[in-house]
């Protein structure tokens, strides 16, 4: 196996195998994965980008225009493809590619599909990683491109610098429903199709939504745009660009280690509950026959198990 | 305030008041919310119906469809809409009250809807621990509904005892990229709106996609309906029915057992972090701007917290 410093060396110098193999080795919580992301995590450098908007807002058109734009200025382009894929396969799609295809041969485009499979974390954890991976490698943007408006999406948006929220006109009662708060997502909303009917109706939806916003929130900018016919890109690239250098150097880094040291405080957490389950009740499986035997009900063995824990620490609490 | 005991004789004797209360405990994560569910943990009857799908799936249309078709057999009906509000305001939305005002005077009819806010566990939490309320007060169905086909939804959709995935004709290429998963989050998949052009296409979609599923998986029944007009109804209730006669009461409490357990875990694991960061790193506070000083990655904070942990697991492991 490589290891962890000649994948690092090589990343530096721009290995395209070095890349895919760390990025293989984060996605699964290999040994070094920790290792690698540490001496990663402060190289970083560029922005992230994300975008998420419900099954069909024509997400991926635009990721493809964006691409194509970035391309004509020589940066190299990171894309990692979230897909909602079952946590039963976890397979691979191909979406990404067959949507992606005209840019599959240029090697300053790199394409990554995830799942959640392996990773504690689950998607927004892998997709943290992978994302660190590709920004210290020198891609930017870094493309996080998510389908849904759901928890998931939230937390995969917050991890980004800067976030578009795609709608489309025809999206039925559900917008109404996003009302509340999904709309806060996004630092611009970009309303795709703009061609369609409805679209007069969605903007104007959409901005009377905006002014239930909390004052303290700073309200996003709603952009049409048709991303088949290229409407309106220009406007949405400005807009971009704008809010890239809104972002001093200094707050992007405090937002994404915040972010990222949450993250990895639920998975550590994840690992220390099912030790203090081993400890306790002799590991999973006797816990979960005393369940079904009646005997003690999981909120009755979480309880216990927080307290275990609080007493280990009145112990060690002293370093 | 209430005493737990008193909560929990109130539910048992069916007031509104006392679910309502104990609903508000266990979102907000009150003291004693572990104590009133390892008692009704135990109490759950009956089952729980998972209904997700995109935007404009018309899942609200149908689950008020649903309502009325428990209620003619004078069940008792749950109704948790699981709406994809953002971290930041936590509203209650009013949509669940707006789409299902047709049952909101019938007080054998509970809806609630669900934000992420105060809960440990974000929505799939939260949701699992107010299905434990309404199922242990006697709601049969409890029907989650939940938008969207995210990793969110796949969590939440696993919760219930048998889980519906609604789709429509139009929804674009998205659809394609639900292949290699999404579709076998639903026992049934509901093609709805059968009236609408391209319904055949979907049909003959979802039919080839499902060929790839792996073989030791069950296969979904796939059943057209319109919501709107009541066409195919009665062939859904027909499979719902012979699906829940399928599951045995010990399988049904297994698959609940297990995922409530995994679910507390995970938020124990949260407080647990948070109490090592403090002891290691003197808290969060201090540990960030380690971080920001350059001093130390996130990942690195990760990794000695962990072997900190697994210092204390050595020296208190025998109980």
């Amino acid at each position: 196996m490589t290891s962890t410093a000649d994948i690092i060396r090589d990343i530096g110098e721009g290995s395209i195998r070095a890349i895919a193999r760390a990025l293989s080795r984060v996605e699964n919580g290999s040994p070094d994965s920790a290792d690698i992301l540490d001496v990663l995590f402060g190289k970083q450098q560029g922005f992230t980008l994300g975008i998420t908007g419900p099954p069909g807002a024509g997400k991926s058109t635009l990721v493809n225009r964006m691409i194509t734009r970035y391309r004509t200025t020589d940066n190299s382009v990171g894309v990692i493809a979230v897909d909602p894929s079952s946590p039963f396969t976890g397979g691979a799609l191909l979406g990404d590619r067959i949507r992606m295809q005209s840019h599959a041969s240029d090697p300053k485009v790199f394409i990554r599909s995830m799942g959640s499979r392996g990773h504690l974390g689950g998607l927004s954890g892998a997709t943290r990683d992978a994302s660190c991976v590709l920004s210290a490698a020198g891609y930017s943007p870094v493309i996080i491109e998510t389908v849904g408006v759901g928890q998931a999406e939230v937390e995969i948006a917050d991890l980004a610098h800067i976030t578009l929220l795609v709608l489309v006109p025809g999206l039925g009662d559900d917008v109404q429903s996003m009302k509340a708060g999904i709309m806060e997502i996004g630092d611009i909303i970009v309303l795709n199709k703009a061609d369609r009917n409805g679209i007069d109706q969605l903007e104007s939806y959409v901005k009377a939504s905006l002014e239930f916003m909390p004052a303290d929130l700073k309200k996003p900018e709603v952009i049409r745009i048709s991303a088949v016919s290229g409407e309106g890109l220009e406007d949405l690239w400005g807009a971009i660009d704008r809010l890239v250098a809104a972002q001093t150097g200094e707050e992007k880094t405090a937002r994404s280690a915040v972010k990222t040291l949450n993250g990895i405080l639920t998975e550590n957490g994840i690992i220390i509950s099912e030790k203090l389950l081993e400890i306790e009740y002799n590991g999973r499986k006797a816990a979960e026959e005393l369940i079904l035997a009646g005997q003690l009900s999981p909120y009755a063995i979480g309880k216990k198990l927080l307290e275990r824990a609080e007493g280990m620490f009145k112990h060690n609490g002293s370093k």
